[in-house]
């Protein structure tokens, strides 16, 4: 399909050119171009928050820069994790004197990367924790969620952990309670049909029409079950069951839900996958807190939704109402 | 392509079931569960405000009820104007007891049953005025305005009205309003593919591969060019002296200007798209204000995306930034 860009090598920087001057109002470059910040000025005292991420995924993370949740993102060329040098000018961006978060959602280029930058910054006298995160149960069986990749589930940790950041909470205690929200973090994926690079203007992988692949990871990583098409309903009943055989809860559990759309399923069948959740939910006896549905996670018009659940202890759900001024969530 | 729905003869009201599920802090359903009203309850003395529209378009407009914009949307069947009990249900909905502006996104049944609406609610003894809305320059020529058809460009008459109303101001000073708003607005589309209809899994319409059709309609109305694939920059230009030919700008105007994305067009190329706006305004000495980007009304996952610009009075950017609490648009 026909993208509207200009040249394949200037993509990344012409999406941030519009996107200083479309939410100049939330953010600003750092002095690395690559990097977007909080429009404000720095604070200090407050320990940063920061992310890297290959681009084509918009508007994760760069949406969610400003108060209440993210100090920096790094961008990295599309579908590529940032080089551990980019990495390094983002914690540095992030940097209020008190460390730095260093988020990391993981994937091998990811991990790798984020690993050198933090031996950077620390040869350079910064203090910065990596906090690497999965949630994706398709990527690794259970008991050995360590070895999973990060998905749209990471959401939670992104707005928990940083709302408790803007609290002035200390790196430790943050790093802490990330780890606790990804613990308490599930997400599985649903793939229905390929988006299209923005460079090669060619699908990202391949799937049979009128097939459905439970399980695939955003760049076309193996799932593990096709169906055919069925009904929403059936789909959102065989997720959860997925989902809730890795992590069980009881009646009575409160819940995070996150129903995310990969690019091109429209809002109208999102809202049909969380009207089929929240049903379920209610079957079980569990209760849903603020749930949250949309496009945040994408890999550019490809069809397909995921489904995170995170069981919320109290001081979840207050921070998940905390505010938040970001481009791309509300509160 | 597969879509995630169960039937096509409960897509409607499955995804209301699940938009107020999700958003339920701002939005209920009213005594007809087809007209999304506010959350809150209804306070006497202010103007209602009220559209009917087809859904598959979403969010548009249920995703702007709430305080500062709309009382109540009146939601149809896919791609099909709302009819006239439904309309005037959702004047019934959106009264407080100060009268009600109707606001009609003019395409040919959505005039037809909204005018039939507004006489039924006026035997009832209803006050209620219709705002006609008609701002996409490819659907008549320059002269024939009012044979215009509605497109994106209506989202600023939602906005700047919907704040006046919260403000007090009285039926006629709002359509008043809302007719200066309208007559300061011009949009033009670009297709790139058709969406999937929810109903039937088939393409909307048909486009040739490699080539972009200039001012087509949502539904697949006809445009006035064809242009082979190009650089976004070229495309954003060609529309850009479509839309200040028909409406000249003047240097050190201020403007509102929108991006919106029709549902298959990603983030990344819609701030692509935006920097280009941002240049050329710069470049012609007129100033953006609070420029809004992303995907509002959309057609499916239809690629494509619009332009609006609406020349603002000072008036105008006020009412553009006062607060407003909606599923779907930040202030």
């Amino acid at each position: 399909m026909t993208k509207i860009v200009n040249s394949p090598e200037r993509i990344v920087d012409e999406m941030l050119d519009g996107y200083v001057a479309a939410y100049g109002d939330y953010v600003a470059r750092a002095a690395n171009p690559r990097v977007i910040v909080r429009a404000t000025p720095k604070e200090r005292g407050k320990v940063g928050m920061v992310i890297g991420n290959g681009s084509g995924h918009e508007p994760i993370a760069m949406g969610w820069v400003g108060h209440g949740m993210l100090d920096a993102n790094a961008v990295g060329d599309v579908f590529t994790a940032p080089s551990p040098d980019l990495t390094l000018d983002g914690i540095r961006a992030a940097d209020r004197g008190a460390g730095a978060l260093l988020l990391v959602s993981q994937h091998a280029g990811d991990v790798i990367n984020a690993e050198i930058a933090v031996d950077l910054a620390t040869e350079e006298g910064l203090v910065v924790e990596p906090l690497f995160m999965y949630d994706d149960i398709a990527s690794a069986p259970k008991g050995q969620e360590d070895e999973r990749r990060g998905g749209p589930g990471t959401m939670f940790v992104y707005k928990l952990v940083g709302a408790r950041a803007e609290e002035g909470a200390a790196l430790d205690e943050l790093k802490a309670l990330g780890e606790r929200v990804r613990d308490a973090t599930r997400t599985l994926s649903a793939a229905v049909k390929a988006g299209t690079s923005p460079i090669s203007g060619q699908p990202t992988f391949e799937l049979p029409e009128n097939e459905i692949f439970l399980g695939m990871g955003v760049h076309g990583e193996a799932g593990f079950r096709r169906i055919g098409s069925a009904p929403a309903d059936d789909i959102v009943d065989a997720m959860l069951e997925g989902i809730l055989e890795d992590m069980p809860f009881g009646r009575g559990d409160e819940v995070l839900t996150f129903v995310n759309g990969a690019g091109g399923t429209t809002l109208m069948e999102l809202l049909i996958i969380e009207r089929r959740l929240a049903h379920v939910l209610e079957a079980r006896g569990m209760r849903s807190h603020r749930p949250l549905v949309g496009e945040y996670v994408t890999t550019q018009e490809m069809a397909g939704f995921s489904i995170s659940l995170c069981r919320a202890e109290a001081e979840f759900k207050r921070l998940w109402d905390a505010p938040a001024r970001v481009p791309f969530f509300h509160r």
